[in-house]
Order: structure tokens, then C-alpha cells, then sequence
């Protein structure tokens, strides 16, 4: 069930699915104006792995649940992230302007009109969210974990320790560079906390029981941090082509990075370890016979 | 019930219960990385009127619903609104350097910071309302109406509009000036929008029936656009001390507004109308004695 072909096709089916529902949830003209839908559209379109909602709908199967109950959430969380996207690549930002082998949003339709993007992608998200069929308060549980992992507590929260580190406020302060652990801790938030909830999410409205719930929880953190790990590894050795976007960015703009602490080998190392204890968390929950670790793996193998 | 002294003294102390609640309802560190909680305090804490909540509280009262249990919501929605605040005064969309009397956030914090902090204070709205107490399904509706006026066919979707009239995007192009009826539509989704859903979560949460939903959506739509022609007034005769922002910035960015289309003494004529109007919705539905229409007032008398 989870060898290296089939989890390709089961993540290209799951992709599939997420790809359509995508491509006609986001609200249209004459509701929505023209400039910012097709500003959303843009970024919402542009392809990329949608890790998050395959991770949710695995999640919400290897509970026992319907991915099709599933797949609106799904879906909103990749909103979340494709907000994050947008928002992270401005000028003010991380200043990017490819991603996913286009120009980024701000570059096709101005700084403003990217804002607002971001911001209504990030709001039609809980719109999708508050829309999900299914018990309400299985529902209510799943936006607040969605939200709280978006926040300030989260990926916004490890968004803005990232940018104190490398952009100096008004009045010229940057703040020191982060070690292993404030450089875990900031991935944990930044990169690691929207991905746990997606899977978490997915078990929760998956109708998962409790110590499902946790043994997800516990894997989703360590594909997380595996995930970041290759990041900074592909930041290194990718190549533009491939990765759709410009290699050797985090390095150049003195941002801490796994191969600069730990060099590239015992990097890939940590990223197998994140996977070792994945999969002790979900055997003990008897959830190794999903697709979630075929997942895992996937996330330490990709190539973009 | 509804004379000025006592609707002064209600709003003061429903507005009291608000600004008491938002001074500990962010999260703080260590949980909250410092830079992003001390800019979404800086300008949660500004000041303002908390119309949006007071309307909120109103609306739940009026209805006989509990104001302590929708306090929560109505803080939620005034954090909508600050965000909206500190993404609109960015430089690359109103780029305003004051607001309530105080130097912009992304003066003090910097643009991305200030990004981040609009970012952080629209999610953690959601992750407020999910942890509502009270009936799911009627949280999960009030979530839903919110997100959706917050949302690309509510204010975010208003902003658009406003953007692309003012703004040229990357090709050189700008929208055409609005007329009449585009610039109401405009403001319907600016800043009608989010007013609106403030009242009418606080009758969803206090357990409106629908007919009183109804009727409070009716009132509150005149209310947001007598709010308009109000700030467009006072854009013209106001004094900048009291507005806490610099007035004449609109006329001066060729911004159409209520007064330069139909001229101040028919604009206060249109706000009057709007006051008519919603006292008719809330009469028949026998919520005329309730400080709704007080609030009403307020909106059309405020000097700031």
C-alpha cells in the first residue's frame, strides 16, 4: 500500500481532486470584483504540491474517514497557505519575485492588489470552513486548531521571528541570529504548525478518536520538520528549473539554515530521524497501514 | 431609553467592557513572538470608536440575548476591523502615516511587521470565534457571515474596488471613476459590509429569531451607509485633532466621495434618509426600544 509508486499515484489522485475543487471555490464576478478575484485565482493556481490538503484528506482516510467530507477543508487550508505565499513574497517581505516558476502576485498586479489577495484568500478560508457539513462542533474544533496554527501563535508568529532576524525595524534593530533551537522553534511555527494542523484537522473531521488524533498529531509534527529540513537542503542543491523558484535565496540573505548549522549530511540525517519517530507514533496507533507515511516519505524524497 | 445622555453612557460602557476585553484577548509571549504581539497591541490598543462591537452587544440586547456571552465575537470583530486599519494604511495602498491620533503601525514597526500584525489580528479573530460558547450552529453561522463580509465579496472586495480606482496597477491601468450607484456599491462592501455582520452575529449569537435577524440586517445596512456619507463629511469639515487622521485626503486623491458628488447639505440629507429608513425595519419588528436606534444616531452626530 505504501510503496514508492503507489504513493505517487495516490498523491496525484489526491492532488486531482483538491486541483478541481480549487479551481471553482473562490468566489467570481459580479460578487466578487474582477481585480482581486483574478489577483486570488492567480496565486491559488500556480500549481505546487498542495502537501497540506493531501496530508489532511490522508489523514481523515487513515481515521476511517470520507475524504470527500474532507476535501472543502482541505481546500481552505490551502488557501491559508497560498495567502502565506503571497504575503511572504512582497517587497516588504522576503522581496521574491518567482514562485512556482511564474512572477510572483505583486509583480502582475501590484503590491496593493497582492495585499488584499493574501487577505482574502486567508478570509475565505474560514468562510469555506464555516460552510463544512459534518458535526458542528467536530467542525468548530477544526477551525479553531486551523486558526490557531495560522496565528500569531503560529505560522504568522514564526513569519515575524524570521523577518526580525534578517529586516531591520525603523529604528535599525534586527535581532540576533538564531541558534539550532530558536531556529527549530521558528520553523515549528512558521513552516511546521500549518502542516500539523492540516493532518490534524483532517483526523479530527475524519471522525478519528482521540488517541488517533494525537499519534497524527505527533507524525504531523515531524513531517513538519522533516519538511523544512529539505527545504533548506533543496535551498542548497536544488536547481531554479526544479524548484520553481530561485535556489541559494536563504543562504544569500544570511537567514540560519539546517546544511549551515549542521551541514548537508547530518541535515539529511535529522530529516530520516523525523520519519523514524513518525512512524513508532503512528504504529502504536495502528495507523502505519495508511498512506501517511508513504507521505512522509514523499516529503523527505521530493525534488521541488 | 434612546435620549443622547443615556445612548452616550451605554456606548461608553459597552465600549469600556470592549477596549477591557481586547487588552488581554491577544496572546502574548512567550507563545506570541515579541515584534508581532507589541504592533498588534499598538494598534489594537489606539483607540476608536468600537462601533462594529458596540453594534455587536446592541444587537444581541436588543434581541434579549446576554451581552457577556457575545463580548467575545464583538471583540473579534473589532480585531477584523483593526487589521483592515493597519493593511489599508499600508504604502501601497492608502499609505497613511497617522491613525487615531498616532503614528501608523508600519511607521513605528515597519512595513512587513505591520503586514504580519494585520495578518495575525484577522486570524486570531477566527481562532476568538471558534472558541465561542453557546450553540455550534449558530457560531458556525455567525463565523460564516463574518468571514464573508470580512471576505473578497465583502470589505476585502471593497478595498479592491477603491484600490483599482486610485491605484495604477503594474500595466498602467486604472479603473474608471465611479459613479453614484459604483460608489455605493463600493462602500456596500468596504465598510457597510463588516458593520452589517457586526449586528447581525450579535442577533445570531443572542438568539435572535429570524424575523429579528432580519430586521437588524435591514437597520444595520442603513446604518453602515449613513457611516459613509458621514466619514466622506467629515473627510471635508473635519478638523484633524479630532479625527485623529488627516482630513481632505480623499478629495486630494481623487477619491469619489458622498459630498463631491452630491454636495454636503444633500449628502446630510441621504444620512438622515438612512435613519428613517432603519427605524421603519426595526419598528416593525418591534425593536424600535432598543439602543439601536440610539446607535443610529450616534453614527450620524459623531464628530470623529
Amino acid at each position: 500500500m505504501t510503496d514508492a509508486t503507489s504513493v505517487a499515484d495516490y498523491v496525484q489522485a489526491r492532488r486531482a481532486e483538491v486541483d478541481a475543487l480549487l479551481a471553482s471555490l473562490l468566489p467570481a464576478p459580479p460578487d466578487c470584483p474582477a481585480p482581486v478575484a483574478e489577483a486570488m485565482r492567480y496565486s491559488l493556481t500556480a500549481g505546487g504540491k498542495r502537501l497540506r490538503p493531501v496530508l489532511c484528506l490522508a489523514s481523515a482516510e487513515a481515521v476511517g474517514g470520507s475524504t470527500a467530507d474532507v476535501l472543502s477543508a482541505a481546500c481552505a487550508i490551502e488557501l491559508i497557505h497560498t495567502y502565506s505565499l503571497v504575503h511572504d513574497d512582497l517587497p516588504a517581505m522576503d522581496d521574491d519575485s518567482m514562485r512556482r516558476g511564474r512572477p510572483t502576485l505583486h509583480v502582475v498586479a501590484g503590491e496593493g492588489m497582492a495585499i488584499l489577495a493574501g487577505d482574502g484568500l486567508l478570509t475565505e478560508a474560514f468562510h469555506v470552513l464555516a460552510g463544512l457539513q459534518g458535526d458542528p462542533a467536530r467542525v468548530l474544533r477544526a477551525i479553531g486548531l486551523i486558526a490557531g496554527a495560522a496565528g500569531p501563535i503560529g505560522m504568522v508568529g514564526g513569519l515575524a521571528i524570521d523577518l526580525a532576524c534578517v529586516t531591520p525595524d525603523p529604528q535599525g534593530h534586527t535581532a540576533p541570529p538564531l541558534d539550532g533551537a530558536g531556529l527549530a522553534a521558528m520553523h515549528a511555527k512558521k513552516t511546521g504548525a500549518l502542516i500539523r494542523a492540516s493532518a490534524v484537522a483532517g483526523a479530527i473531521l475524519g471522525g478519528g478518536a482521540e488517541a488517533q488524533i494525537a499519534a497524527i498529531d505527533a507524525a504531523a509534527s515531524e513531517f513538519g520538520l522533516a519538511f523544512q529540513i529539505v527545504d533548506d537542503i533543496l535551498d542548497v542543491e536544488g536547481d531554479a528549473a526544479q524548484l520553481g523558484k530561485s535556489p541559494g535565496k536563504d543562504a544569500a540573505a544570511g537567514k540560519p539554515t539546517y546544511p549551515a548549522l549542521y551541514g548537508i549530511a547530518s541535515s539529511r540525517q535529522m530529516a530520516e530521524a523525523c520519519i523514524v519517530r513518525a512512524t513508532a507514533s503512528l504504529t502504536a496507533a495502528d495507523l502505519a497501514d495508511s498512506w501517511l507515511l508513504g507521505i512522509g516519505r514523499w516529503i523527505v524524497e521530493r525534488r521541488n
